[in-house]
């Protein structure tokens, strides 16, 4: 159900042509009150796509209507034309739904660098404000995938209110953020500003802290609407980790998906001065192609993560750290632990601690392989 | 003969059965002078080996009568032990050679976490010295070989006046420094002061502006050595342009071999506000998985690039942003330029050129793609 979960929100998602497969590439959610609040968070890719330019002013007010996504181009790098063709969808779907297009967000994902074929395009979203539906959250949730192979969606309930999400992103996924565009309702009464530092607190610890392949997208989108029409006004701390529940849980369904992947990594960086030395060391044992590889390979080859915690700023003793690939010990006191053999590499889960015995911070980055299967996606088609 | 060119150096290569392959893996280069001048720059990688640890006291008193190299381990992490075998490789060298251990540099490649086989490795170290040879050169470049699937090296003659250099290197290969190891000799009178200013002179524009695939090593060491033995003293001028020339030559055979690539690439970063403006867009380019996969599939897709360069911090205005890949200029002021089906990546070298349209400033960063070939060399074998 994810998107419309929660109640006042109807969704749809449909095939306008914009995708050479054919399959659905337009989606829409529109928040039918009586509450219309809406905050999101952006790429902080300096290179930045029309949509969310369009998208960060609509925001500003707090106030959001509709959202529509397509799939299938990502209208980046596309110069002015690409600004007013985005200018010119909103404009669209507020006419459609009777709303200001000021507060209709755009997102839009697919290849970086061509126009989008705008009458499909607009067509598609005529189509959708057709079709929307209390429903429809999952037929939404299909037509935002690019390389994903499965829909992501994710439903957390509270005391009469209810949060839900869904997700799309299998490449360029990296902090803040990955290629992602994600959609989270609620029903709760919420204020503006409580939305959007809601937003922020969840996505800080839950889509921040994926790294897929280091890659940064130019698109990145995360938008969260309430409609009020619970009437229940939840306490902030509970809505908060509702909403971090369901951002987690659709993070998570990112990097499960993560193109090419073989394991899903869990590195977990403990006994740190600061939380950012744990972000800072998880974040390049993630991004290292070496540490992937082996991964890959099931190879605990734990040296490699120790050239890449090398290469940060972090506080620790090199004669002081300590490693666990699955339970093993293979690195302690900064010297050879355990036997590297006893790892078992068989499983799709792989927990890495790294212990820097400089403090009691601790941050957890998830991550995945490099692959054979990631190299054939990213080399075989334009994306 | 590389690193024999220069009068008043022996070398030798043998096996000593550290490599399971039973190829040569013991290297030894002495300088006979009259003159023992010698340089060198190390990793910053904060976890160093401990024959980096070793050789960069060695290094401080400006002399260095003897190096001995070894492949088949990195004696990385490897605690008190590893560098108490590191000073025994020394003293036995030394002591083998007539000279103080605290003038013998150690090097060591390989497998991280593991301590070397000493006995093998003092037998080869014994064996080496019975066949060090003015014809050298070769056998120790050999001897020094990882994954690289060529021996490298290369010289340069000034008037009267010789430099040559044999490296080694072929994955982790990434800025300050990559996994490389290379030692430059050379006949011309110079100081140590010199020769140390040159080193860093000449490794600046050549070492450190090679990035394969982002990963940085713990044992990277470039040395140079000065017998003066020519008993000419070159024009610090020419001198600095030989050995940058050597260096250059030697940093293009490690990309050129770099694991598994398919394309050379050149990226180069012009109209920059700064020269760390210009180095930071080539390197994060280099360093864009997506955009590495793209050229290994000869998929011109800028997007890539410009989604990389928007990671960071250099001064640029994205509107005003152009890119050319191998003379087509793909983007134009922020958007779509030429056509990119007009862009022909068959070939092995690619050369892409990024305008930041800021000021006037160009560097030049050489990488390579990210292949199938590279995932299977480094998920296939611990290295």
């Amino acid at each position: 159900m994810s998107v419309t979960a929660a109640k006042g929100f109807r969704a749809a998602g449909v095939t306008a042509g914009l995708k050479p497969s054919g399959k659905p590439d337009v989606a829409v959610v529109v928040n039918d009150g009586p509450e219309h609040v809406g905050a999101a968070v952006f790429t902080s890719n300096r290179v930045e796509a029309a949509p969310v330019t369009w998208s960060r002013q609509v925001v500003t007010d707090g106030r959001v209507d509709a959202v529509i996504l397509n799939s299938g181009g990502a209208n980046a790098i596309t110069g002015g034309q690409g600004f007013a063709d985005t200018h010119a969808t909103a404009e669209h779907l507020a006419d459609r739904l009777g709303v200001s297009a000021g507060d209709v967000v755009v997102c839009s994902t697919g290849l970086i660098g061509e126009l989008l074929p705008m009458p499909k395009l607009l067509a598609g979203a005529d189509e959708a404000v057709e079709t929307l539906s209390a429903e429809g959250g999952s037929a939404a949730a299909e037509a935002i995938m690019t390389t994903d192979t499965v829909a992501k969606e994710a439903v957390s309930t509270g005391d009469g209110w209810t949060v839900g999400g869904m997700a799309k992103g299998a490449g360029m996924l990296a902090p803040a953020l990955a290629t992602m565009l994600v959609v989270v309702t609620t029903d709760a009464l919420i204020d503006p500003t409580q939305a959007s530092e809601a937003l922020r607190a969840a996505t800080s610890v839950s889509f921040d802290r994926v790294d897929s392949d280091g890659c940064q997208s130019t698109n990145d989108t995360v938008l969260l609407m309430a409609s009020g029409a619970s009437g229940a006004r939840p306490d902030p701390a509970q809505f908060g980790a509702a909403l971090t529940e369901v951002c987690t849980d659709l993070a998570q369904q990112l990097i499960g998906d993560a193109e090419g992947a073989a394991h899903d990594i869990t590195i977990e960086t403990v006994h740190a001065a600061t939380l950012e030395d744990a972000l800072e060391v998880g974040r390049a044992i993630a991004r290292n192609n070496l540490f992937k590889c082996a991964i890959f390979g099931q190879d605990p080859n734990w040296g490699r993560i120790l050239a890449a915690l090398g290469t940060t700023k972090a506080a620790f003793e090199p004669g002081r750290l300590g490693v666990c690939i699955n339970g093993i010990q293979v690195c302690r006191d900064g010297g050879v632990g355990d036997d590297r053999n006893l790892v078992d590499l068989t499983g799709r889960d792989v927990h890495i601690v790294v212990d820097l015995d400089a403090g009691d911070e601790t941050a957890t980055i998830w991550t995945n392989d490099l692959t054979h299967d990631y190299v054939h996606e990213n080399s075989a088609y334009s994306t």
